[in-house]
């Protein structure tokens, strides 16, 4: 392993210097490290593997010094951080205080936007190329976009509007008809249009019979330039959208052919307006196991590299998505009007069971949240019930379609709200620490958390029965392990569990913060102080008569326990009904995430870092008690 | 005027036993009705008569009482208001308790979505056909969306789901060549194509050049293809991109001829697949002046019918819009990183008379809020100065592009927040009223609300010259009249006002609660009481030292004062800072709008009505008092 390419590689601009058949060894090798990486820290495998090729090419031709490249999501990045000068960190990948899955532009000068989040690239590319244009520079600006993340609307506006202006600018669709699970939605039915020996034959039989239509005498203009448009549907190609949208288009070409992409992008380097480069890649390239199932491959845990079978973790319980995905088939076997929602997640919100079983009930809307959440108004307004599945930091995208088309309507929609609290090695831009703060204030909203699988169960029903607006929120990872009810319940609206009595002091905890929260008190109570802990189930509304009431008892301080940002989240609630209450001479204690980016890291050890563990929350709760 | 055929019309259904001419009489009455009653109340004037016939046309071949027509926007729905049991009540139009300037479902059976927010309906359509489909219904359900309302995201993203599921669906495209102002985007520019006799005799010479491409020997297949698609280029319509998506394209139809528009969708009530029709109208049409300035009667305020002029308000102070339009000037002249920026409201947010001085550094993105705030992102990178001058509601939709691509990033984005607070005629959907909560829990937030429009113009200067995010919000309305300062001077960061001193109280104001509360203040002292008053300036980061130091030294409760929804907002804040500062025994008592959402009518009658008036403050302060 002595004479690898990839050792040489400290500054990509040796990347230029390579030979073509080098460029296909040193493809080779970025793929072992990828793999060997990934393998023990888990990662986006599938789409980096994808555009190695494209990566090189990139390189070769541009300078990342000072041309810009988007890379869109950014999870496809790992090749490109490899030959940017992280290839003796990137063993940390993903890891706490580690380099980040995603480019990050605080770790390299050839990183320019912070990602994570889908569909952004062609709007943050599209500012640069108008920035660059007024500050007089010359770099290039390269925006790299999958065809999954073209679905999101983003894009689009980004599309329409860089079509517009027709600046210097280079998007490259990275075509590999898959977004993270197979690919929804019409657009993707015509990129995958293949030019076919039949295809040109349609053309000609379809162009000729146009022709004598335009021979003919009397047919009025309007009526020939019909028949014209009739004739032409089938010629529809990606070519045409694109350059309706204002864009120069080159491709389909084979995004595995380094040779192939390094010609095209010197040929593009020389144009000067909005050039759109239609890529097609294989995702999880030149490893078979993520070939074969890309969509596993996407993000993917520890896997054993001979067999690429994933390494399960410590195993035990039951995780929380897959409790959702079971408890709402069961739920949808006897309530017909429930319908299931995702944006692009079929497997990573345990929806796919779902699917399997009640297809004509279960829509993937692509990468989509708006749509998702205004679809699923739709439906709710039409005497069904929909549940939007989707992770919380997602969500985020589809605020303003939840107060409008959702909350003022009162309309029963029920969100799902997967990863909440950090999520672990993502970081970040997945982390789900502001559901809480903003749903919270819109009008309406009913919010609630579990503090264990079990509860996760009821909460559902609860939410699926329930005539307005509710989201559940619930973590990444396994739940307790606690029994399951067979029998589903609805809980009563607003009101909270008290778990244990006292009068030494008052912990309001939520959702993954209940057990923890409970295990100390229990640890002081053999200390002679004894607090009440309070599983408060609902964030909103707040059981107002059993907290006042507890907090009217209590002789020690109130404490409040949230996987959420400390601002405007279930603290700050409590804090606003003690205000409304009158009270005065409470003490309250918040714990939560502080007003800053969580950075990635495995979930115990972030929730160790910021004292959201048991070992924190004791040493917060007895320094506030004085023990 | 006794023999009105408007008079007779109680029940849509009416229409339909209507002749053609009497539909065309019928259809002037309607213009009649609604410019008479928008020149009084104001309103979305140039919208509603631009699809009257469509209105009519839409109600004779369907039935509203089962079909759902879904009014993206809800703007031009004033004629299916007047015809579906509305016209006595009509002259309540965005009045306070009055009916709504927007379909409203607890209005009418007739109306069967809540809208305000652009594009939204083609993804709310999706979701009832669906529903319909699940509940073997056999209603059909139209959306009908503006060409302006097709450049937001989500739209883009409602068609491609839709054209994917291919559901007995309408989408009325209702194309008048604008938005609110001039359009954008490349998608408008293609919609646009007229169909001529060049445009035929441009397609028969690509096309028979392109066969004789085809006939010679020896070409590729895959060239032929390419060149194929060269000579086609030029052919793109309309058409093709919807069918593109997969839906059935018929158009484009004169949206002024209720002939063509019965006969139109009489043959498109047999269909049971996705269509979209294409009907070309006029904005303003049959009112002359509308029709000569379609951007100011887009939403206008009272007018002179005769001569189109509209009546001016009570005059006096410039507003907070138009200071902004000329203090970002005025930056701009001096600065040159500063860039403004428009999602589609060049007029509404006062940067007309930028755009027109510094035309290369103004850009208007379309009804795209998501990309606007990306863009920004992208431009900020490169060092230059964004500012996006948004309407508060308008920018909901982009809070996962503000926390994703500018707080994540710490980069230099000026969010000029117009509209922010209640808005007055038009009604929940439009109230600002949340921006304060969803803004402030996000890290690296620097927000900022100016007591007058002075404090504006340093609020802008100090803004654009910080090194992260910041976001100004201020209403709609005029200022205060006050003097402003010729030279602009930046506010140290998180720096409160002490406006006055005293111990008996202390209120804390932010924005334009702050001249209320000194005046309560002022007359309180009259009466012996003294409580201190502090323009807050900063809503994040706080002036925790001020703050704190005051809230020692006095012997009274603490007031706080926002236009801010009551749940996480400045209150909650304060709220926040007291917990984290130790305190206890503080009574505080927050002022804001309750947990609901606010409906419409005038500014002065909403705070009246909610206790944000000064008779309000002064109530409530009183109370406390115990005065």
């Amino acid at each position: 392993m002595n004479n690898r390419i990839i050792d040489r590689i400290t500054d990509p601009k040796a990347i230029k210097m390579l030979s073509h058949p080098e460029l296909v060894t040193l493809a080779a090798e970025l793929r072992t490290e990828i793999i060997e990486t990934c393998s023990k820290n888990g990662g986006h495998l599938a789409p980096s593997l994808g555009v190695v090729e494209l990566t090189l090419a990139l390189h070769r031709i541009f300078d990342t010094a000072k041309d810009r490249i988007i890379w869109d999501v950014g999870h496809q990045a790992y090749a490109h951080k490899l030959i940017t000068g992280r290839k003796d960190s990137f063993h940390t990948l993903r890891t706490l205080d580690g380099i980040s899955g995603f480019p990050k532009r605080a770790e390299s000068e050839h990183d320019h936007f912070d990602v994570g989040h889908s569909s952004t690239s062609i709007s943050a590319a599209t500012g640069m190329a108008v920035a660059r244009d007024l500050l007089k520079g010359t770099n290039k600006v390269i925006a790299v976009i999958g065809d999954g993340s073209m679905t999101g609307g983003i894009a689009y506006e980004g599309l329409n509007h860089a079509g517009h202006l027709n600046k210097d600018l280079v998007v490259i669709l990275n075509d590999n008809e898959m977004s993270i699970a197979e690919n929804v939605g019409a657009l993707s039915n015509f990129l995958s249009r293949t030019i076919t020996n039949e295809f040109v034959h349609k053309i000609k039989k379809d162009l000729e019979s146009f022709l004598e239509g335009l021979d003919s005498v009397g047919h009025s203009v309007l009526k020939v330039a019909k028949r014209a448009e009739e004739s032409l549907k089938g010629l529809f190609t990606p070519g045409m959208l694109f350059e309706a949208f204002g864009f120069e288009y080159i491709g389909p070409i084979d995004g595995h052919d380094v040779e192939l992409l390094t010609e095209t992008f010197e040929k593009v380097k020389r144009f000067d307006d909005a050039v759109l480069i239609h890529v097609v890649t294989k995702k999880g390239k030149g490893y078979p196991p993520a070939e074969k199932n890309p969509s596993l491959f996407h993000g993917v845990g520890p896997f054993d590299i001979a067999t690429g079978k994933v390494i399960k973790g410590k195993g035990g319980a039951a995780s929380y998505t897959g409790i959702f995905g079971d408890v709402i088939r069961k739920i949808a076997s006897e309530d017909e009007r429930l319908v299931a929602i995702t944006a692009a997640m079929p497997d990573g919100t345990g929806l796919s069971p779902f699917a399997k079983e009640f297809p004509e009930r279960f829509f993937d809307v692509g990468i989509a949240e708006q749509h998702g959440v205004t679809f699923a108004a739709g439906i709710a307004a039409k005497g069904l019930r929909p549940v939007f599945a989707v992770y919380s930091s997602f969500l985020q995208r589809a605020y303003d379609q939840i107060f409008h088309d959702v909350c003022l309507q009162n309309l029963p929609v029920t969100f799902a709200i997967d990863r909440a609290g950090v999520v672990g090695s993502d970081g970040p831009t997945h982390h789900g620490v502001f559901d809480l703060s903003f749903l919270r204030h819109l009008p309406n909203m009913v919010v609630m958390a579990p503090k264990d699988e079990n509860e996760l169960q009821h909460m559902l029903f609860t939410s699926v029965n329930y005539e307005g607006p509710s989201a559940v929120r619930y973590p990444r990872g396994n739940g307790l392990g606690v029994p399951l009810d067979q029998q589903l319940r609805t809980l009563p609206i607003g009101k909270s569990e008290l778990l244990r009595s006292g009068t030494d002091g008052l912990i309001l905890a939520v959702g993954t913060m209940v057990s923890p929260c409970f295990a100390v008190a229990e640890a002081l109570a053999k200390e002679g102080m004894n607090l009440a802990v309070v599983n408060a189930r609902f964030i909103k509304p707040l059981d107002s008569e059993l907290i006042i009431d507890l907090i009217r008892t209590t002789n020690g301080p109130v404490f409040t326990a949230e996987e959420n940002a400390i601002q405007g989240g279930f603290g700050s609630s409590i804090l606003e009904l003690i205000e409304e209450s009158g009270f005065s001479g409470i003490r309250v204690i918040r714990i939560g995430y502080p007003d800053r980016f969580i950075e990635q890291g495995e979930q115990a050890e972030l929730k160790s870092r910021y004292g959201l563990d048991e070992a924190g929350l004791e040493a917060t709760i007895k320094k506030a008690l004085k023990l």
